[in-house]
């Protein structure tokens, strides 16, 4: 906090920080200029972290101007969102001018260059839905959660019922991802506008959840401690159902998630048609074949046909696991499962996974 | 984002960090251990940005260990929320294993030191409030903004009006800071749970606002470019009024804000009784004397003494600013004008607003 004539911290007004921050900027040919003030550093880089900012993997050196201002343009950076990290003097940092997203187990720096097939900016008179986070004490896991809530234009004011998607982040990030990196919140306001979508909320939950006193954050169901399964039919979807206004029942609930959200997706919701009528993987991240994942509709496949009203796979296919959702897809085709199968193009970047929900979200709840 | 067996990364799921962060160990004694791992480094200092994390001033060296890993002890910290930097080789950076909070203009890491006074880990049964975001663009600023807003718990299922309390944030924070670094929610749904204040929904606006098309984005009221005073009273309360369940009227609207949030509260409180029945000043951070700040009141003291129905100012007594608040009560009370004058102990910082909060809040809407 800036004091002014505190004696403890003088700053005088035209020296504070711009509230909204800068980042590096960004031109028409989606290069992407970095820069940090740093006379004193050795070695400067900026890492990509496996993201689509250049075409080459990096990490990218930064050169130190006479000014002690270290700079590096790169690209051209595929359309969207971004995350990355400075390396200074070998520790990997946030730049301190960048907004941050829960990624990669932290907060860290991201960026977004522009996408002619989404444009950030909503238009003025957009009815906006909210973004709610509500906090609880997991019987379950021991300790306080939170659940981020998007309920569409009209929730707050209305008296209508609503269907229900339960939409997972992936690997590293958090109940956050969807509404932040994601912008999941304009993305359904621009979706509902247009008359697209089915008005419903959408449950964000924390994809780790382990039993109380153990000590392991795993995400797999597989392990022992992990109780992510029983958090969210336990507690969350009957929490949902007594204090939002949804209309209960399968036939009103979706499953969707992106990469390890996808396995979690699949595992979760194939076992559990009794709670879901849809299940949606995004460029799934999983350890277990494509056979495993689907046993529960491939061990009888004739009886499966019916069982799910949408059943949807898509992967990017610049994306390191588009084979592994290509075998999903393979292996429904095979049992005669009906499915959409959506190849787009992309990385595995939020880029993609926007691009996913605009075409699962209008075909849920039909 | 971490992918498994995608080719692109492969992290053993041993290997994947904690979701929940670790950040720096406090002790029994408030002492408070940094760690961050840096071999290559040559410097690295903790900079407690003004804060009570040490009765010494700062910034303090870290010690490297031959295994890499640089480490300092300091302390004993003041209970509380302390935001805090490491400069590593010139650089200030986050630390990379903290929570980070808007503060400073930028994403900065923070801390808590448990507070005797204010136990932050909720009791399991409290009902809990909701915060939500509501986006929507300015047509003053011309720039999208957010506001958070509290619901009590409850405001979901039933159809109850409520007043609303207006809550400003501080220089280079932002409308998250009362709900994240503040701890509202959690406050305010302690006190309800002991029946000790009127329900009421909060609504956290952002403090900076310039008109559309200038650059500066000042905060001050005198400066021409300022306009959130106009966004304040012409876009926000009627959005409030016309979205949520208010019930609206000054008598049922309060104007709160700590710092140079205190400074907007008196500057815009003052000045509109037709809207504000209430106004309190944490902390206040001005450029003007308090006789200017008070002007609205002092020009005619006779006046002015039936006007607002609470008038409240608080400072901890270990803030820098504290004789500025101990002059606005002293001119209050030379003008006979009743108001609660609330010097607390505390710095300028989180865990002085919590106790202020938990002070002003029992007094509104009575």
């Amino acid at each position: 906090l800036v004091l002014f004539g505190a004696g403890l911290v003088t700053l005088a007004p035209a020296a504070l920080p711009a509230q909204f921050l800068e980042g590096p900027a960004v031109d028409a040919d989606r290069r992407v200029t970095f820069r940090i003030k740093a006379p004193e550093a050795q070695r400067i880089l900026v890492d990509p972290l496996g993201g689509a900012l250049a075409p080459e993997k990096g990490p990218f050196p930064l050169t130190r101007g006479e000014d002690g201002v270290w700079t590096a343009t790169i690209g051209p950076a595929r359309p969207g969102f971004h995350y990355y990290a400075f390396v200074i003097d070998g520790v990997k940092v946030n730049d301190p001018s960048s907004e941050v997203f829960f990624g990669w187990g932290r907060w860290t720096s991201g960026l977004e260059v522009p996408d002619p097939a989404f444009e950030l900016r909503s238009p003025a008179d957009l009815p906006r839905g909210v973004v709610s986070e509500r906090r609880y004490r997991s019987r379950l896991t021991g300790r306080e959660r939170r659940t981020m809530i998007y309920a569409p234009p009209g929730y707050d004011s209305g008296g209508e019922r609503y269907p229900v998607l339960y939409l997972q982040h992936g690997a590293g990030e958090s109940e956050l991802a969807w509404s932040q990196q994601g912008k999941l919140g304009l993305i359904l306001d621009l979706l509902l506008a247009a008359k697209k979508v089915v008005p419903c909320l959408v449950v964000m939950e924390n994809d780790y959840a382990s039993a109380e006193g153990s000590k392991e954050r795993s995400p797999w169901a597989e392990d022992p401690q992990n109780v992510f399964e029983r958090v969210l039919l336990e507690e969350v979807v009957p929490a949902i159902d007594r204090e939002y206004r949804t209309v209960a029942g399968r036939e009103h609930r979706a499953l969707a998630g992106l990469s390890m959200g996808g396995y979690q997706a699949l595992t979760i919701g194939l076992r559990h048609p009794e709670v879901f009528a849809a299940v949606a993987a995004m460029s799934c991240g999983a350890r277990k074949s494509p056979e495993t994942l689907l046993q529960p509709l491939l061990a009888d496949p004739a009886s499966s046909r019916g069982r799910f009203r949408l059943l949807w796979i898509g992967c990017g296919r610049q994306d390191g696991l588009f084979e592994k959702s290509e075998a999903l897809h393979g292996a429904l085709e095979k049992a005669g499962i009906p499915h959409v199968w959506h190849p787009g193009e992309g990385t595995h970047e939020w880029g993609t996974w926007r691009e996913h929900l605009r075409d699962l979200a209008p075909r849920l709840f039909r």
